[in-house]
């Protein structure tokens, strides 16, 4: 491929997912030889040199690097690529950015992408997919936003089930296998948590299990009311000081509100040895179920599953697929916030509508 | 909502699917109320106001019937839904249709969907999608073709897979459960088969079954060489005549190319009152599933699956959605062949931007 049409993405933040959409830029690269690295924009510049080296990438001289509060609004990007986090990096980076780029996130905080009421002040705010919407448009840009698995590709498959399924519930069971899946969202609750800090709490990890029997029950098309505390339930690993409360600790747990309190939680205390050894993989997974009826009262059951042995890394390649398709949307002269439903699937791909026709009808 | 905003749409053909699309129509005005029917053209108008009668239409006074032969050119028609099937109906009538109207169809002949060799002849022919596109491009109509589930909604989810997982080899398997799933296509190629009829075949189904071993090593990550008959074996039911010479009848079954020379066969005979009460339902399932690796050798597994006891009638409803997205894209002023994979899905379904952000993000 021509070297000027490639599409030239940026990574802003290093973590997790930005350490998966360099690896996955790199797969595509290979694969697909349509999109490039072009630099690292990052609140830990130095330690970015490290990474890269880690990483092998050996041309880490054409990946440019620069500091948050450096000039990177002076670099040219077909796209950036935001992979911080929906609670404190997102809200800030995310407007910052549209206003000079396009941009692809995974912003998955359900609540707060429509309006919504601050918990605190009690007053409206416009949202994420709003603000979004409105600072892309003023600047010509496309931000794609809330790209990963859900909200991303799970919600694809809901719109796809009430299309199909005129009316059909959706419903969503995460954590399907023996050992759960890790929720970051609701570990971080815990091991970010002051009071909890303040109690004595070091570390922790937080495994979402999903309660087959309800599973079962939705299969069978009755349609029942499930509350969140029906569908799954919560298993807390936690480490703390020596000498901490750990009945108050867990009593603490237990009764968090949203995160903790609708749900039997399980709460078992374990070394840091521990955890560093049985505990350090990203695993999750998730499906999302419709049963609904066609006709004359027939059955329909239609189930997308995800199993993940890296929850970052298939929420970093979900971004990398979604930058080819936000750059060709800009291209055509698209702006404002976009998610995967208003866009073609065939734009998240590099193939001709012939070797699509041919290869994946 | 405002009557004249209405889809108004004409089913062509009213066999299962046609029948399942005036029910899914209904379904839809009752949930959604944009879309309405407005005509059936058929080749057999007289049994039409006996289907409407049996199938409850109340205002079937409002249902303009039209036999093929008359002026349904000047019907006024958002979307002409081509119910008909894909080897003998669908090759004449979509490019007919695709003249005057907006089309949808479930054009399922994979191999004749891009250029093909004629079998017969040897010559390139243009394929289904090439004649579509031209055809309804020169008439500013939009033809959206293959709008089932396999090739169809199974289609969109083999493209969001290669988008994902760059490279990934998506198998498709039919036939899960233990009674296995009706195919249409197989049941014809032996009822309709001019040789078996006079060798006494009177009727026949045949139920595809998924091997279950080759799901298991695709599930491992292995990414093994499955050939046909390594992923599904086919069982078929044959009623016959009289006196009939049943190995003479086996043997042509089991050694028909294509259909059932790759696979390992099993043909009973049964009488045809079992095979009426036993074998009348029309259910069939599948899943497309693909395994593949993020970052450093993490697996991921991605599965779609549809478990259906009307397989007519799933691809109605999947039509009906592909009639509100084709009259939408018509209004927007494209033109041309589409398929799942050039629509966003939004298009599917009658809600607002606000909507689909607040309920199925």
């Amino acid at each position: 491929m021509d070297e000027n049409k490639k599409t030239r993405a940026g990574v802003v933040g290093l973590g997790n997912v930005g350490k998966g959409v360099i690896q996955s830029i790199r797969e595509n690269e290979k694969m697909y030889n349509d999109i490039t690295l072009d630099c690292i924009i990052s609140r830990r510049p130095k330690s970015v040199e490290k990474t890269l080296i880690d990483m092998d990438i050996i041309d880490r001289n054409n990946v440019n690097v620069y500091a948050m509060d450096e000039n990177w609004q002076n670099a040219e990007l077909d796209v950036a690529i935001l992979c911080g986090g929906s609670a404190r990096d997102l809200p800030e980076q995310g407007p910052t950015f549209a206003h000079y780029f396009n941009t692809v996130d995974s912003f998955d905080n359900h609540d707060h992408l429509p309006p919504y009421k601050d918990e605190e002040t009690g007053n409206w705010r416009l949202g994420y997919a709003n603000t979004m919407n409105d600072i892309a448009k003023a600047n010509d840009n496309v931000s794609f936003i809330s790209g990963g698995w859900d909200p991303g590709t799970f919600s694809l498959i809901r719109t796809l089930m009430a299309a199909i399924l005129p009316g059909v519930k959706a419903r969503g069971f995460y954590g399907l296998k023996e050992k759960g899946g890790l929720s970051m969202g609701h570990t971080d609750a815990i091991r970010r948590n002051q009071d909890l800090i303040e109690m004595g709490v070091e570390d922790a990890r937080q495994y979402t299990h999903a309660k087959h029997d309800a599973i079962d029950r939705v299969l069978t098309g009755e349609n029942p009311d499930l509350s969140k505390g029906d569908m799954h339930w919560r298993e807390c690993l936690v480490v703390v000081k020596k000498g901490s409360d750990l009945e108050k600790i867990k009593d603490f747990i237990v009764n968090m509100p949203n995160y903790y309190e609708p749900y039997e939680t399980t709460v078992e205390f374990v070394s840091q040895k521990k955890m560093d050894k049985k505990h350090s993989s990203m695993f999750h997974d998730g499906m999302v179920v419709a049963v609904g009826y066609t006709g004359d009262n027939n059955k329909a059951i239609i189930k997308y599953e995800n199993l993940l042995d890296s929850n970052p890394e298939i929420t970093a390649n979900t971004l990398v697929a979604l930058a080819r398709a936000t750059h060709r949307l800009s291209q055509e002269g698209a702006s404002g916030a976009k998610t995967i439903v208003n866009v073609p699937i065939a734009y998240l791909v590099p193939y001709s509508q012939e070797e699509l026709v041919k290869d994946f009808m």
